[in-house]
């Protein structure tokens, strides 16, 4: 496998520049491997994540794959920050609940405007899947 | 239009008191409308969930949406707090930009076992549409 | 409303030039309404689309709003054929039943690039919605 | 891994008898490999599925995908005809052009009430996807 367009130092200082409030700069998520195409971000148990069951919230979980979409993405154009989520889909396979969650992401198919990335979300050293997510970006025209 | 399940004072009372981090109590979310099966929920600017774009991030639009569309459910069948999102579609088809949100929720479906809910996110005061979802809950067994 | 960008009969003509074996030529489909950004596209009860319930199948009612979905963006960018589609998501909310079927579609965004359209089936006459649907399509580079 | 539900051989008498027009019966679709909770259905190239590009069309993938995602669900839970579609989710990756596919699919979640399945379509003999999809079935109440 080639070697990611951006290295994980820039990917971790692009993250914290770009992303002050995302939870990389305080521990909140974890970029925890990193390769061209794909990552592995995790997400620390929370309380203020937690909704009754208990369990981690719908929304954690979806801005979790979501970034590690992202990152999947920059790994492979470099680091654009307008590529913007053009749509998700998630589907919950079972109750994560109080729980550090990892998020499991590759790239599906990077096209020039357009690019799918898969995102598989389980309890850390679990191998169920919590939620299973197709996330598309628009990536927007001009120089690279 | 029937009465809702629980009335606007009970459902307001409910989401504090199940869900003391979603965002009401402090006024990060306002339950703008209610009525059986359908709601407005708002969703005030601020600073952390803006991300490059500038723009409202994608992660705080689909907790929008998955909050709206819980209201909505609980507005037909009562205070089940273990209703929970079972799969969740967004399309993004306008920036946000940074502004209010307000997010327009009904529900299309709601079975005994499964709800399917529309929600559709404006700036606030704007007509078209900066996201589309479509959102499906699991309702558990039992006595409601 | 402006003008749809291809005549309805010039529609017609095109659909059955580029998609022969779409059901336009046969009256398997029969496009009932148009204009710009907007059509109703009907499927009559076919005992090949039938599956055990009775109910017309999934798949029949997912090329109905597939086709719907081109038909209105076309009448917005001209004819494109190659237009294709990018992302499809259904939900279905009532069973079909043994029915002729309208589909009501409607453009949400039309970008350069990307098209999101949104088509709403229902039993012909009814209008408790059988299936809502969220279609995208990727529109090729070039002059139009 | 355990043993399928029902047999190879019941699982083909099934198909036949109760879905006559799926394709089964006279070679449009082809159940090329199967075991619990896994399928490959394959999908030979047949003119009446192209459209311009030319490719095989979109409704043909998402008719393979759902059918795909209804024998894996079966292979685990036995003959029950009723289990309907309840969503689906597709995303085009690249186009699939004139060609035999193959569509390889598995079970991510056999709850009891509802059944969450990935289906993968790439053209035969070919790894890189044309089409990926999630599926979700609702599975009726009642003695299985």
């Amino acid at each position: 496998m080639s070697e990611p367009a951006l290295d994980r130092a820039a990917m971790e200082a692009f993250l914290r520049r770009e992303f002050p409030h995302a939870g990389f700069a305080d521990g909140r998520l974890v970029l925890a491997d990193y390769a061209r195409g794909r990552c592995r971000v995790t997400l620390p148990l929370d309380e203020r994540n937690i909704r009754p069951g208990p369990s981690v919230s719908g929304p954690a979980i979806m801005g979790l794959g979501d970034v590690a979409a992202w990152i999947a993405l920059l790994s492979v154009i470099g680091p654009v920050p307008l590529a913007v989520t053009s749509s998700l889909h998630v589907v919950f396979l079972r109750p994560a609940g109080r729980a550090d969650l990892a998020c499991d992401c590759r790239t599906l198919r990077v096209g020039r405007r357009l690019a799918v990335m898969l995102a598989e979300v389980a309890r850390s050293g679990d191998r169920a899947e919590v939620a299973h997510l197709t996330v598309t970006y628009a990536i927007p025209d001009g120089p690279r």
